[in-house]
């Protein structure tokens, strides 16, 4: 393709198109048209807590954290503009290195991380050494008092379990390792069959992958079915809507 | 959960299963077992080419990059060791931030990366500015001459067009911005109906998450059926192995 100025004023018109479609996508659906559904009654009622203003999510680094259970919701909760903004958190901040090698950046240490209305905990490799962390468990603990949900990825339920956040609730974790997080937490009611389980201020997911579908999950409790069925459109995923459906649960442990 | 010595003792134990899993995980599998597969031909086939050691993947950052466009092949492909290295690459070494705002961090600028077999351009809001980034251009072009595939997802496929790396091939993109990515490329064979198309060196994606399954099909090529199998299994991600299958091309466009 060259330089022609027919080709310029295509290209110039492409990006006009681009840019206009991006900006009906960032603005808000009209509240009426959208209505957040609570976890427990379908989409129908109002949601179980209200919030004005934008929510801030803080997802944990840790060192050997997995990456698609960062990436995976962060793809999802990063593309509602003006509704919900992500920071990434770690013990301190700046460069963190992923189980799967590449390094990402954490904006805030625990010491000046803004409040929170959402956080994610995230598994990987990692999670065996920070579940000695007694700076993370203080963290997590704290964190919990004022926060609307505590989410968990993977085999990040143990973190939650092992600073004590899950005790008495239901909640699931990966399924290669789901002894593992059993024995963090002999005090959670683990599920072992479900893709995810919403336990009100506490949602977790099974593997890796699974976290993409409790995101979205979560988007629809608290915006609604239409924001989250369109965020699915956009990314092209077949959502996994069925929290009960959990494709890899092989035997009925 | 106290730190009872007996909680310790369980604690120790679970890690150290955790710990074999995972090295195993990690060992390669038996050659024989798991034969790598050509694309155009199924399973039973070796490979079009041959590779010794382990290879090496440049993943393309720019500002405003998709989140999942990177880290949903990057979940894939970090989780061969012994096999594959990902690397992530920039126009300048250092912190990079997406278009939902985490920032991460390229390994290597444009002039000090190290060789590389496998080349992945993602897509995101950045694109735009991109297409007209000439060293970017040129980069893209100097790997092709040595890289065994180029790959993109979602508009990164436009970022491949404009550089004149598809020009004569068959190649897909995300569905809705597809006129911007055919824009980019007027000498390509656009398929609007994929979820990812294989032209032998080049492999282009349909939007954001299919990228995980163009990656899936590429480990199966590189790799055989086995490995990809087991990554999927793994990351607890239903694999879309159908190319064809498209669920996102609504209409015959």
């Amino acid at each position: 393709m060259r330089f022609t100025i027919r080709n310029t004023l295509v290209l110039i018109g492409l990006a006009a198109a681009f840019w206009l479609a991006y900006a009906r996508r960032a603005g808000a659906a009209p509240p009426e048209a959208d209505k957040p559904a609570s976890a427990a009654e379908g989409n129908e009622s109002a949601p179980a807590t209200q919030k004005k203003g934008p929510r801030t999510l803080g997802i944990v680094l840790y060192p050997k954290f997995e990456l698609l259970d960062v990436y995976g919701p962060a793809e999802i909760f990063g593309n509602l503009p003006g509704k919900l903004k992500v920071v990434m958190v770690a013990e301190r901040a700046g460069e963190v290195r992923s189980a799967q090698g590449p390094k990402v950046v954490a904006d805030y240490g625990f010491d000046d991380c803004p409040p929170l209305d959402l956080v994610l905990v995230p598994g990987g490799f990692g999670t065996i050494t920070e579940l000695k962390n007694v700076a993370l468990m203080d963290w997590l603990r704290a964190r919990a008092e004022n926060a609307e949900i505590m989410m968990s990825v993977c085999s990040g339920s143990a973190l939650l379990a092992k600073a004590g956040l899950l005790d008495g609730r239901r909640a699931t974790s990966n399924k290669r390792y789901f002894q593992f997080a059993v024995g963090a937490g002999p005090d959670v009611e683990w599920v072992y069959k479900a893709r995810w389980v919403d336990d009100g201020d506490r949602v977790t997911s099974s593997g890796v992958s699974a976290g993409i579908d409790m995101a979205l999950h979560v988007v629809e409790r608290l915006y609604g079915t239409k924001t989250a069925e369109n965020l699915a459109d956009q990314t092209e995923y077949q959502w996994h809507r069925d929290a009960d459906d959990d494709p890899f649960a092989k035997t009925g442990e």
